[in-house]
């Protein structure tokens, strides 16, 4: 079986793997509290220019989310997403159990428009009811959730939606080193750390083995941080390994490189896809792709291919999801283009 | 500097790190649905004699009891424990902010008896007061913060008195193996098994990168709780990780070898500070040492070695706490002997 | 000006006031303990059919929808519950404060459907999937929001499919005495303990000067409940309150007699609607008028009637909202009459 | 049966019902938006000289103290208080569901001291030890669980000690009335009010069917709190009852009157219990009296008084409880001052 199901079903980049093989045996403060943990920060700081940003080194995604939003909001306050948000379908309702509520807007792409903002807020009078929740901090992912990605002019607009009425905005960039190399992106790091209120930028889903950076922008989120990190639970003993490997993971622009080769193989599959005549659910220029097949062809593809069912789209038939990743092989990609 | 700082300085065993370097490029499920997890928790369930016990393998102590006590306690319902848990003192208040309070009983030698089991309950009024939080988790360690271990005696008693209350036990193995190996240890692994409802056992502490492995013997604890860690944000996108870790560890008894290393190495040190006359906060037979000595005293070794302070037990005195590990080499412990 | 905002604009039903001044230096029992209160509590199990019932009465119904549903519900559980929800909506994310996602769906008339929890219980694959929360409750109530009501087929059918998928039915019962008396109800007493597992009678809304009974028919649901309406902040010290006003709200069935009193009004407000041409937001049979009007005509009305806005229907029309009570009276019911 | 159970077994103070009979078919806004409830803030305002507080009228002790700490704290941040404060013992853990870790310490008077604050700071390594919770708010009430009562001197002391680490003072004042009118308390009302940052004026314990006065002094604590009531389930429909009792109660003083005819009852029967020789457990100037009996004396006096059991304080001997209120008649003070 050739595998498409998702971009960590490996383990790490060699170099990766390699940093921490040499680093083993040295001893060094537990917590983050290491030099490689403030070197990878450093790194962070400096590749993004948020030279005064805090930079906390978590272990994977969901637990980033919660511990960001349940630090960043009071009890009574909301986040804002589209409903196809991972905090909204893929948690387990961890934010919700972190106490607030997530009010959600639908979105074709995947992406949130300052309108659905407007709305919401506009529902809500702007936070001014004592009987609805407040919301206060808008949350969206790059890529998103269906692999699309925001434009500069997009992310500005959303950075004055939330200025207009106070809101945070954080990103969720578990796929950010994707979207940064995808072809249509003109965003740039520090556009990131200029826009964002916070933002991590993902490590477990390209080639590290485990690792969110999280970068905190807005000195009023600051404060105590890691007391939350500790209390949630995500506070990791042997904290260097964090700072290992997101250290080897900057080092020649390892993570834009490793992204680069799963956009590229994901591409080739959605040209492919095109070309057969399958529609994609999504335009995605990034390392998920989802055409829509009938039944009969998803059933002939899962023979030989592993992914996922996205959602069934009428009776007859389904967007499925191939992923790439780091990992990903040619021959493999040879594979699925002929198969498709 | 010779470091005693904790026994999480250092990286891997070097068998766990060549076997996640030996699987590195395998394609598996996400999230422990894999093999090697499988395979983890068969061994555990053997080796620990609970053929239908769930296993479940987390990142780390904090999230695997913050999500273990969520799961099994209801909103109105408290953990017993003694005051100086780690629950207690060094998490962040995590049980709390799941929305549990902790009743907790000083103990000098940090090991709960089931005397103050029964004052908690009497002071409760068995749990029927609805006025009062109902207890109904007993939390342990072993060995505990202070290095001191259980005997089957005492854990069976605690186990008689939790069924006289209809109280969980719960154990947290964090430094189960020093525990298990240490020369006045009675409790074999299948006695946990019998006398908890859960427990986990330690990597973190004993030469994983990272890694504990939740054993819910009690079935009413077992149903959905792979939801609540997800939920708890500790489900791992590259389960199997931990999978290959924990196999590593069990195969030719690498966790208690690795132990056994640590703890001759602490008993040796306790044996120093015996003859050289210093007091020992608790009697220890594990991988903590806890001598007590004079501020000057502790200045002095504070030149050469790395080592916390437990708590100063008068004006002039101080507990210190020296802990080895798997990696704690000879010289070291001799140069600290030499020292003493 | 001429009220008509809500049904909880003034004190109590003189009846009820009398059993208060009648008992009010006699002491008693706090926390509910007292001897109206196990009265209230017969009358309504007697009432309602449901001779082994909990009933606990509460002050207020935010509270108790709070209550209920942390009891009953597991941390990674979820409630099913319309758009429109009370919950939803208006308890500024108590059941999320409470640790629960409520999963909604959009229902012009405000009533749930077996096809709407079919298609959550679908999306979330049938509650077996642990990255997403699983759907455990029904919340519904009746009247809804929209001052709609259930037939006794349509509330036959919830409970068949809560049984189909093993999800409790709740019902939010703050406007139960309006919907009972509508023309066109069918649901006696009985069938909402029969139907339901657990549900609330209104009181404040309905002539109490506060107060809501909560009735637990499931025997899963019962233990401990009092303990979470303690820690909840629900326990109310002079419990006697609730149990004698209840008490004089069974007697000679004057909450049945105060909602056709508020209901007859509200169908006279309907009537003159229709008949002056107006749409009505939602078809209600019960003591909530939802008249879609011009805002010329919206701002002319308010001259004379205090009354709340639902929310825009189109840019020059508004669906406002009119309640009457069992304290409305007969002339300000004419002059509303004349002046649509 | 003679009642000594405590001070809320009756209904109202007869001008506070008075009042809501007066009021009774008046229609009025909702949730506190009313008049009344306007007037009696101003009313606190003006007798507490505080004239830039924010005051909220909340139903009950444990739902203020709940909604006031949740609102007050960040996730990470504790309370401190003593042992035996109504909050670490009597609210069923309703802090620690909010998701606060109470730290306390034993004070056999009931009165925290400064002492006490830093050896908790201390222990906390003064809130900078992100493996700990950080301390953050201070709790205290007056008249203490006890009876007993804090000087000007005290409550100074403790508001030093706070500035000194950036802690929040919070007043509990379930029984304030009785404590300003003892006869050793030098405290005015307005001093509450400078020295605190938030406290509540009890209404429940001293003539109102219900109600406490929520008074916030710091402008950092003020934003948003009534979403906070609301989500906590504590905003109460129909808030003017709240308002038409306030202000009956602060009408002439009735407040103090009501709890000087209290304070001077118990006060004869703290006399009578000294002169026959009993032991008091804590030297109550209030309307609490702790006797220490024998528990053949005990036995006697339960047939004749109903009274609570405090604590057993050896093996032959009970500390008691007797509570007077606005209600206890002077026959009823007779016929226990002979009996003892």
């Amino acid at each position: 079986m050739i595998n498409f199901r998702n971009d960590y079903s490996e383990g790490a980049l060699p170099e990766v793997l390699q940093a921490l093989t040499d680093t083993n045996l040295e001893a060094t403060c537990g917590y983050g509290m290491d030099d490689y943990c403030a070197r990878a920060a450093d790194i962070v700081r400096s590749r993004f220019a948020c030279p005064t940003a805090d930079v906390h080194l978590m272990v994977g995604g969901t637990i980033t989310n919660r511990t960001a939003i349940s630090a960043f909001l009071r009890p009574w306050q909301a986040a804002i997403a589209v409903t196809s948000a991972h905090i909204c379908q893929h948690e387990t309702g961890a934010i919700e159990a972190g106490g607030h509520k997530i009010l959600h807007a639908a979105a074709p792409d995947g992406k949130l428009t300052p309108d659905m903002v407007r709305r919401i807020m506009r529902e809500h009078h702007n936070g001014h009811d004592e009987h609805m929740v407040q919301p206060k901090l808008v949350y969206i992912s790059d890529a998103t959730e269906l692999g699309t990605i925001y434009t500069k002019a997009e992310l500005t607009a959303l950075r004055a939606v939330c200025d207009e009425y106070g809101l945070y905005l954080y990103l969720d960039g578990a796929r950010l080193a994707p979207a940064l190399v995808a072809e249509s992106n003109d965003l740039r790091p520090e556009d990131f750390a200029q826009l964002c209120d916070a933002f991590y930028i993902g490590g477990t889903k390209n080639g590290l083995l485990f690792g969110e950076a999280l970068v905190i922008v807005n000195d009023m989120l600051k404060p105590d941080f890691r007391h939350i990190i500790k209390q949630c639970g995500g506070m990791f003993a042997k904290g260097r390994l964090l700072g290992v490997q997101f250290c080897a993971y900057f080092e020649h622009d390892l993570w834009l490189s490793a992204a680069r080769h799963a956009v590229l193989a994901a591409q080739r599959i959605a040209r492919a896809c095109k070309q057969a005549g399958y529609p994609l659910l999504a335009d995605s220029p990034t390392n998920q792709i989802f055409p829509i097949v009938s039944n009969e062809k998803k059933a002939e593809l899962a023979e030989t291919f592993i992914f996922e069912e996205n959602a069934p789209v009428d009776e007859t038939h389904t967007a499925i999801r191939f992923v790439t990743s780091w990992a990903t092989k040619d021959a493999d990609v040879d594979a699925l283009v002929n198969a498709l």
